[in-house]
C-alpha cells in the first residue's frame, strides 16, 4: 500500500446548476414573476447574512451555453445545512421554472503534499483557505476531476515522494497565476462521482484557458488527470437578477 | 481457472433513490398533501414493524445534490418481498410526486477471504452482519463498485492467495474506522450492473471521505477498484418527514 | 483469420422491458382499468395458445428495482412474428400506461465448440434447446454480453483450439448448476448491441449470483467477458396480474 | 503519415429512425388518422417518383425492439435534398405522432483498396454501386462503425499494403454471401459520429448474423472494428402501412 | 514538464444547436408564427449590424439528421456578450418552439507551432484569422476534439519539437484544401468539455469528408486525435427562414 495523502477539510460545498424554463416562466403573470423574484432575493439575503457572519459563503453566476443558465455555489459548516438550503431553494416559486442540470457535493480541501513539521491548523493562511469568502470575480470556471488509475498511469500506486514532487511542480504553475486566478479545490471522494471539484475565479476569462492548458502539459495532468465537464460563466450581481429574468 | 471466492449471503437489499417533483407537489391541495404524507407514514410503520420482528430492516435518508432527494434502503428475507414493497411504494399517493432516479438490487454479503476452518454460519457475529439492523447514523454514503478486469490489472485472474492477502490489508484500513463508520457490503453479481454495493453509515460525514480516500491508495482499490456514482445523505427521522415535505 | 465458431440457431427472441406509469394508470376509471387488464389477458392467451401449439414460447416476470417493472420474453419462428406481436402489444390499452425501458432482439443459439462428427440437428436434445418451452421458474435473470476484443485480451484473435478448450471448462461450471439454473443463450450479432443475451431461470434467486460469480473467475469471463446491464425478477403468474396492477 | 485510402462517393444518405407514439396517435379521431396516413403516402409517392427517375432511392422498414418502430433510409444527389426531405417529413401530420430516436448522415462509398490501374468511374458496376436502387428485401440491418485507433491496434497507422491485404480477405467473406446479403457501405467521416454506416439487406434475416459473426473473426473486425448500435427490421411495403398504423 | 504550446486568442465563440418542435409550432396561429419569425429576424438584424461594424460575426445553418435542426454560431469580443445574446435568444418567442440539443463555448485560437521570431499580433493575416468574418459557404461541419493522453499515445508528454513537426505536417494537409475548405479553430480548454472545436466551411460538402478522412491517416489524428460528435449542415440564408419555418 502506498502512503495516502493527508487532507485538511473546511466548509462543505454544493454547486447547483439549473437551466431556466423560459417558456413556462413567460406564461406566469408579471406580478407573479415579480413576487417569485422577490422571494428569490429573500433567499439570497439569507445567504448574504450567513456570509457576513462568516459562517459560510456563496457565489451566483450565469453559465454560458446550454449546459445550464445559472450556478449557485454554497459553502457551509455542515452537510445538513447544505441539504436544508438545497431543499429551501427547491421549494421556492422561481425554482418551479428551473430545470436541474448538474450538481456537485464536496468539501473545501487542502492537501498537504507540503513540507511537514508545522501544524497546518495553527496557520491563519490555511484557515483562510479552508473557510474562504468566495470572491466577486467577473468569471467562474468549474470542473470535476480524478487522478487516473490506468495501466502504467496509476497515481495511487506512485510512491509518496513522486506524488509530492509532481504536485510541487504543479503548484508552481498555479502560483504564476496568483492575482489573476483564484482557485478553490474541493474534495469529493465519498461524496460525488469525481475525486475533486475545481472552481476558478478570474476577472479575465482567458486566464482560465491559459492556466488549464499550461497545466495540461504538466505530468500530473498530462499522465494522471481525468476531467469531467467544464462550465464557464459570468458573475450575476444581485442587482442584475431582475434584468436577467425579465421577460415580456 | 482461478479459485472463486466463497460468499455468505444474508438479506436481499433494495436501494431506491427518488427526486421530489416539488412543482406538482405544491399544486396538490394541502389536505391531500397531508393525506399522502399520512399514507406514507403507514407504509413506513409497516416497515418498522418488520424491523421490530427482526425480519428485515430499512433506512431513510435525504440525499444532497440533484441526483436524488430521498433514499429508502430496504432489507428483506426474499427477493419477492423487496419487489412487493417496491410495488406498494410505487402505488402510494406520495410516490406520484417522486421521480425515480436510481435503484440498486443486491444481497448482504460477507466474503470469506478469511482464515478457514470454522463454520461461519455458527458464528453469531457473522449472523449479525448478514441480517443487520441498519443504524440510525446521521449520514449515509452509497456507491456501487466492480473489481477491475483490464489488461494487467485483472482481479479475477489473480491467485486466491494474492487476493486474500490484498483483502486482508484492505480490511485492516476498514478496521481503523471501527466505531466511526459502519459498513454494509451487498453483492450484486447477477442482480444489478456492478458487482457490489457499499453502504456506509457515520455520524461524522467527513469519515466517509477519509475512509474511501485512504482505501484508494491501497492496491485493491488503486489497481482493481472501479467505482460507480457516489451518493451522500442525511438521516431523515420520521418525525422530520412532514417538515421536509412541507410546502406552502 | 481465425476460424469462426459455428452456431445452431432456433427461435427468434424479443425481451421487452417496461416500467408502469402508476400515476396515469391510477387516473383511469376502475372499469377502464379492468377492461385494459382483460384485453391484456386476451393478448397473453394468444401467446399461451402458440405455446401449446409448440410454435413459440414466452415468459412474464416482474423486475426488481427501477430499471423496469415488467419483462415479457417472447420466442417465435420468425422475426416478422416478433415484430407483429410487439406492435400488437404496443397498441393495447394497458401499454399506454407503460414506459419502454429496454429491449433485446436475438435468436436462440447453440455454439458448437463441441466434439464434432455428429449432425447436431438430428439430436433431439439439441432440438429441444433450440426451440425451448420457457420454464415457469420463480426467478429470471437477464444480461447481454460481448466477448472482449481489447489489446492482448482479444477473443476473436484466439485459435479455435484455445477457444474450444476455454468454452469446455466454462461449460463445466454451468453443468454444476444443472437442475438449479436453466440457461437460455440467444445470439444477437447483427441484431442488437451486444453479441449475446443470457437468460437464466431458477427457483432459488441466489443461484444466479453464485453461478455468475463463479464463472467470473473462469478465464472466458475474467479476461474475455464484457457485460451489459443485469435485470432480475420474479415470476408474474397470470392469476397474479390483476393484483399486481390493482390500484385504488 | 501513412497513405490514405481513396474513396469513390455516390449519393448522400439519411437513415431516419422513429418510434410511434401510439398513445397520442390513438387519441386522434379516425378520420384525421386516415388523412395523416394519406398525406404520408403522398410523401412516399414523391420519393417513389424520384426513384423511378433514378435520381435517388429509399427504403422503409419496421424495426424490431424498442430502439425504433420505423426506419426510412433516403439516398439523394445532394445534402440539400436530404435536408429538405427531412424537413418536409418533419412537417407531416403523422410525424407529430413519431419520436425521433436515431439518425445517420453519410454518403454511399466505395473504397478502392483494389487493384489499381483502371478508372473506376468508367466502370458501370461501380456506377451501379455508387447510385444504387435499394432492394425490396424482406429484412434490413443497420449499424455504424469505426476503424479502431487504440494502442497497438491502430488501423490508421498501418501501411497501405497491410490494410489492402486485410480488406481483400475481408471482402472475400462478403463475397461468400453474394445473392444472400446485399451490402451498402456509406462513409460518414465529417458527417456523423462514426466513420461508416453499414446497411445490409436480406430475405433471410439469419444471414445478417452469420455474415457479421463470421467477419468478427477476421482481423479487420477482430482487431480494428468498433461497432455502434445494431438495428434490425422487416420490410414495410406501402400497402401494409395502413394496417401497421391501424388502431381502434 | 513538457513545454506548453502558446496560443493566440481572438473572439469568443458560441455554437448553439436546436431542434424545432414542429408539433407545438404548428399549434400556434399563423399570425403568431409570423410575428415570432419577424421578431427572430430583428434579432438576426442586430447580429448583422455587429458584423457590419466588425465587432463580431455569426453563421446560421440548418443541420442534417436528428441531432439538431438549426445551428447559430456567434463570435463576440467578450464572454459576457455571448451570454447576453444567448439569453436574448432564449427569451424570443420562436425559441419556445426550439429544443436545445447541444452547445459549445470556445475562443478563436491560433496555436503557434510556427517558426518563431516575429510578433504574431503585428501580422494582419493573423489578426484576420483571430477576428474572422464567417463565410457564407453552402455547408458547415462542426466537431469538438481532444488530443489523446492514453498509455503510449500521450500528446501532452511529447517534446515540443515532435509536436511542432507533427503539427507542421498536419497543416500541410489542410493547406491542400485552401480555397475549398475554410477552417476556424476555437480553443475550449477551461470553457467546454473538449479541448478544441473545429468549424469547417465549404461549398462542396464532400470536401469535409475528404479533408477529415485524409487527416485521420496523419499521425496527429491517427494516434492523438479523440473526436466528439460531428454535425453537418446547409446554409440557411435569411430570406429562406420563412420558408424553412412555414407550416400549414
Amino acid at each position: 500500500m502506498s502512503e495516502p495523502a493527508q487532507t485538511l477539510d473546511g466548509w462543505y460545498s454544493l454547486h447547483d446548476f439549473r437551466a431556466i424554463d423560459w417558456t413556462t416562466w413567460k406564461m406566469l403573470p408579471s406580478e407573479e414573476r415579480a413576487a417569485a423574484i422577490q422571494e428569490y432575493h429573500q433567499f439570497l439575503n439569507k445567504l448574504n447574512q450567513t456570509q457576513e457572519e462568516e459562517k459560510g459563503s456563496h457565489a451566483l453566476y450565469t453559465i454560458v451555453g446550454q449546459k445550464a443558465d445559472i450556478m449557485l455555489m454554497i459553502l457551509r459548516e455542515t452537510m445538513e445545512e447544505l441539504n436544508e438550503l438545497e431543499t429551501e431553494f427547491n421549494k421556492l416559486r422561481i425554482t418551479e421554472y428551473m430545470i436541474p442540470t448538474f450538481s456537485y457535493v464536496s468539501v473545501v480541501e487542502l492537501s498537504n503534499y507540503l513540507p511537514g513539521g508545522e501544524d497546518p491548523y495553527s496557520n491563519p493562511h490555511v484557515i483562510a483557505r479552508l473557510y474562504p469568502t468566495l470572491p466577486k470575480a467577473k468569471h467562474v470556471c468549474f470542473y470535476p476531476m480524478d487522478k487516473r488509475r490506468q495501466g502504467n498511469d496509476n497515481w495511487y500506486m506512485l510512491p509518496m515522494e513522486d506524488r509530492k514532487e509532481m504536485m510541487r511542480s504543479h503548484g508552481m504553475i498555479g502560483r504564476q497565476y496568483a492575482g489573476k486566478v483564484k482557485q478553490v479545490i474541493t474534495g469529493s471522494v465519498g461524496f460525488d462521482d469525481y475525486e475533486w471539484g475545481v472552481t476558478l475565479f478570474a476577472d479575465d476569462v482567458l486566464q482560465f484557458k491559459k492556466l488549464v492548458y499550461e497545466m495540461r502539459f504538466d505530468e500530473v495532468s498530462a499522465r494522471y488527470g481525468e476531467f469531467g465537464a467544464f462550465y464557464v460563466g459570468n458573475l450575476l450581481e444581485e442587482e442584475r437578477i431582475a434584468t436577467f429574468l425579465h421577460v415580456q
